[in-house]
């Protein structure tokens, strides 16, 4: 195709470019430009029965009020040392033990906890406190104020796990991060507890509330009313091949996702489920709530327990089975930003059985 | 200003041009383009303990399927023979008797039902029934099939009286009515009662929900739930001073009204509260769920208790006071309609007590 | 079906209820709930050349600051006393001498003009003043200051016509109608003419600009490039059966109507083109800018000519027919409202020529 | 604060999480959580008197249909190897020779082209053909099947330069990259040049356009139109005291910004303009149009000429100053998903000259 122009000739030019911070894009193309996306990490589940003991080992190690926030970070296989469990999100588990806070501060990354155990502890956001029990799931939006604690041993307090869901990696890779500590470890409380709920949790608004940020305003979703809703779903109508029944949480003010950048989900799998393959480009992060199954990622099967976690990369292929119980799966994903930016794809197979 | 032009030679080219359907817009321009509002209805109170009986009366003058609807309009004094309360829209109050129905059929206006009496009844629409209780709110949307019904005497039926809003005069106005009816009394059921509210009512929705129309996916919005929220609301926060606690009913897939062109509130006064002045363009109908008080509509003192309906002209100045009890009010107003239009005006005036 | 409820025991409950503000609903519901539009208003067709000579006369008779507005109001025939042309709508051809001036003042009501013929005139709004020549489409939009003046005759002013739409009947209906005057007859001018036309009309917009009305920011739109864009779009494809090629003015800032109350469109319908038949619930007033041809209106035949004026009621079957040159047409419904409430509705046949 | 736990128990503890895929949050806090953003990249210009030989030599060096696309990419000095000028952006310059071909091909990044020096080339997007002359802004949209091409010399082509700019990296971090070749190099055409133009591009648009992707159907924004408004508007207003008189390029369908991913802008900044510090979170690239001037940026001094490029990164200071001729700029960045994610923060100081 090019007449004499030899290897050679092109590999002095992209010496000399080079230094000019330049790079030929034709030997790039293909990597630059793939026809299908290349994964940017990997499937991989972590065992709750066999962090729990690292977890506890923290609680020795650290104090909640020392560490700030006392959590072991998930680190995706492929992403060593880049605290993200896929490309775009951080996912942890955070220990606070009886009669421990950690003390208040806000960034404009956005942040979900997804209670894994226990009783006691309460998160607080911006003036309100709400109270964390198991399958709740809490936000704190970005760049609200929030402290966490839990009750003394004596008052009920036991050591309480939740997941930490963030943007973090997302924040840092579209330069966005701020942040800053409050000036006391405990934020002042400037409503009742329950008053979001009251507010903006019972399919009413009040009369002249204007949204003026993309977060929902009810920062709590008991598991009480998901769990429910779910049940409800299941005895009223058939599953779907793929998902099973799946609800997504939802800004009461827009009917949009609760979060800006982080979609959030519950669903129910009936005992038995054995779903159909699908696709998706958005990496997800699932917690096990209830129940036991296995989940079929690219070909790999991770058979799965309560309160264990797993990732879906971008585009793997992902099958879901639940044993032999009912079994309820939350998990989250960068959906909203990949349909912001019409990117999202999706890609749905049925196989005979 | 106008040289020799008697009054005479202006009367006599009105009378030429009238013959083309033309007007002189400088003899009319004040009366159409007026410095406030002209009204267009008037302020008025209906009491229940008088509508009462003439509504079991019809009960006994008419069965409800050869009435299709058994309802007696309320219409507003300065709107003889229009079927209207307020220019925009149509009220009425329905009775359905221990085993009754009224058949199915299908219109472009949109239905609000507000429950106030008796139990046993219910309604269908597009195929999921739910029942109707005292201070529950159902929408029949436009274009959806919907029939209503109540249970036998025997089987616990009362009879029930709700309030019907209706967008009639609305429709009327822009030539957009279209109806038919269905081609049995009763339609047949596709989904089990409670389904909307699993999936739409609990702050989630199912995954791939896509709202295909304007109004609410959850056609029905349990007193229980919203007379809760009021109640917290209430113990957590201070009364608006024109409103008190006012929470709007929400349509949850988009965070806007529950119906598009119909806004519905259910608001809270305490006891003794005494409301400052406001005034709003939207003139609304108001029915009395709990307490008793006062609306001082444009001067005047009405008077109101349980089960009483008033309504509010547009621009009248509204004040309202609760009795001894906490007083509950649910109301209705084209609200939405003047949202969209970009024509809502609103004035609050702060009185020295 | 009753068993012996006597139409006279009928009528006597009416009577009694009737003291209360009370009807029944049974005995209006079809005429209130009809199967179809009942109309609202009849075709009707205003031929210039015989409206001209009025339009003069009026000059002659009233000055343009007495008249404030020196305009002959085509009243449907149905809407006698209305000042109404559909249900909805006001429509009224406006005279402006050379040298006159009409006062500022600003209402609730949107306006729109659509010059017809003549030169020199202008029109002020919010400060910026735009010149009007004959098949612009100029806003005045919801409670702006605005005024019209023309140059005197020795600079080249003449008698100027044009079309005024506004959304009277629908404030009226609605009780949002609001007016002032201004202290002066013409107000001071804050920008150069042309300002709005290039901050928002080159399909860029001022990186900061954040619209506060639903109304276009760019409230001129010359038919230089309207009708250039027509031209265009006729090489380029085939017209649609129905409507020819038609497009719409828009708002640059939101892709939405140009007016939240009122559509504006402009079609070309090429020479010998013959429409198949459509209705819609929006209502429509036509003004005939160039070429000549017929307007079959519920089985009707309107011919016209350029400068004339039509209306087309509500699900009306209208067929649109260009004669032996292409024909140009503007007009102009309640369509975004319709649009808003959902309940917009169209049907398109197709006939065998 | 902590009782008798050894810096090495922890690297101990560390070492043995280490295996699970575990890391402590509480060691890496600080620099996930920054008080401000840490850069990401850094800035940088490209003087175009230095590129261009290079890249007329890569015209010698291969063919642009060997290459597919001749471009020599902008890498950002400090992200060596991701041909990436910001984190999240692609830049680089494609030269394109007369009678040459770049083929069809489509991708989901969606790509901005800026035309830097050169007449006769073209793009051709989903069926329809652009000419691309000096200061054109041209899209491809995500998953549009899209060519390049020039005329031949002896037809008045002449060596094409112009600026590409993708989102690239943001693709590949969502982990959505598809793309796929066409089967013919040179895809068919199916609409006239012009034809988008005349449909969206006139402040108006067909009645019956639905908007189907987030990108504008106006995928050519001519550079006289642009220049025009800017030149209006510079002898309309004062120029903002940061960014002279700044307009961006919308979508004309919905007034958002005319790609999804990407802002794109056109400003001017009068002679002797010089500008006040600014700063905000989308780092972004600069490509000058006309005139000379010096970008300030955290505290460096890059003067550029016409054809210059360069890269401010996030949350740097930026200072903008022209010479003594009005400077017209280019400009991208992220800011839409910023926006979109809510996260878009800005700075701007005022500083006594």
């Amino acid at each position: 195709m090019h007449n004499d122009n030899s290897t050679e000739k092109r590999a002095d030019f992209y010496r000399r470019i080079r230094q000019q911070h330049l790079t030929p894009l034709w030997e790039a193309l293909h990597s630059l430009v793939p026809a299908q996306p290349a994964g940017g990490c990997q499937a991989a589940l972590w065992r709750y029965r066999e962090l729990r003991p690292f977890l506890l080992e923290a609680g020795d190690l650290i104090s909640a009020e020392e560490a700030v926030r006392r959590v072991l970070v998930l680190e995706n296989p492929d992403l060593p040392g880049q605290s993200s469990i896929t490309p775009s999100l951080y996912a942890g588990l955070q220990l606070i033990l009886p009669g421990e806070i950690a003390p208040s501060h806000r960034h404009t990354q956005s942040a979900l906890r997804f209670v894994v155990e226990g009783y006691g502890a309460y998160t607080s956001v911006d003036g309100e406190r709400t109270r964390m029990e198991p399958g709740d799931f809490i936000i704190t939006p970005s760049w609200t104020w929030h402290d966490h604690g839990n009750r003394a041993a004596a008052e009920g307090g036991e050591p309480v796990v939740w997941l930490d869901g963030l943007d973090i990696p997302m924040l840092r890779f579209f330069g966005a991060t701020f942040a800053e500590n409050h000036d006391e470890p405990v934020q002042p409380l400037r409503r009742g507890e329950g008053d979001s709920l009251a507010r903006y949790g019972s399919n009413m608004l009040p009369l002249r509330h204007q949204p003026t940020t993309p977060t929902s305003p009810l920062f709590s979703y008991p598991y009480a009313r998901s769990r429910e809703a779910l049940e409800r779903l299941a005895r009223l109508e058939r599953p779907d091949p793929w998902e099973g029944h799946k609800l997504r949480y939802v800004n009461p003010a827009t009917g949009g996702w609760a979060m800006p950048t982080i979609a959030t989900c519950l669903q129910l799998l009936p005992a038995g489920f054995l779903g159909q393959p699908a696709r998706s480009t958005d990496a997800s992060v699932y917690s096990v709530v209830e129940g036991s199954g296995v989940a079929q990622i690219g070909g790999r099967r991770f058979a799965f327990e309560a309160k264990d976690l797993f990732v879906v990369p971008s585009w793997a292929e992902l099958r879901l089975e639940a044993g032999a119980t009912d079994c309820v799966l939350f998990s989250f994903s960068d959906r909203p930003v990949q349909q912001a930016l019409g990117i999202l794809r999706e890609s749905r197979e049925t196989l005979a059985h």
